[in-house]
């Protein structure tokens, strides 16, 4: 109750940013619902589909089909997924079609399946015909 | 020597790139030789002077006196500074006037100031009056 609590917190409190900021991180609420129901491929669909984005972990991995085989390799199942919610969103537009956006993410994880996580990301977001997508990620565990 | 040589080859390989990298790059090969001469405020140099401008470590630094700050912080003195090379830099411009540049860091320190340190960046990069600066940081110890 308390997690579930957490990701609805998560998902609305920014939801009553203003203007561009609302627009920025509506891709990256649905994702975080995508997420939470184990649905890897409709997750994606938050990264702009192309062999330019990329996401740095441990190493920097090119491509949309590389950032999904990552997510795959580390999380490939529900269970391994947990369940996540995103904090300290804020969004600095870049012009009309940039943004670099910041936050923070919590996985809470039975311990069989490699326990809680947590850390902070930066998400460099373009506007393209889909809207709002992601085209870099930084993510980097604290824990 | 061998430190020495590994700072040699990373300051130099990526000036070997064509075009708006090697443009994009400098700023930050600059960086490298200020910070091994233990030159904090020139190595901010490399920064947009600016409220906006962004650090994320295990927290979000806002504005340019932050940054310096946690440098200082963290790093008092040359000892504590030690040596560093970048490699694996990659520049990605978006549009004329802003990039996201990756890479990674390796710092050599001695054991006593503690020891060596290495980990992986995302830059985002603004070209302005002064030319390219970093507007946006992430870096992530990986060690």
């Amino acid at each position: 109750m308390v997690s579930l609590l957490c990701v609805m917190f998560a998902s609305t409190a920014p939801l009553k940013a203003q203007g561009p900021s609302q627009e920025i991180l509506a891709p990256i609420l649905k994702s975080a619902d995508d997420w939470n129901r184990g649905d890897l491929d409709a997750f994606m669909e938050s990264y702009e589909q192309s062999p330019e984005t990329t996401f740095v972990g441990s190493e920097v991995a090119r491509g949309t089909d590389a950032v999904l085989s990552r997510y795959k390799r580390t999380y490939p199942d529900a269970a391994r997924m947990g369940k996540t919610a995103f904090s300290e969103l804020q969004a600095r537009p870049l012009g009309a079609d940039l943004a670099i956006v910041t936050g923070r993410y919590r996985l809470e994880r039975k311990e069989e399946w490699g326990g809680n996580k947590s850390g902070i990301f930066t998400l460099v977001m373009r506007k393209g015909a889909k809207g709002w997508r992601i085209i870099h990620d930084h993510t980097s565990a604290l824990n």
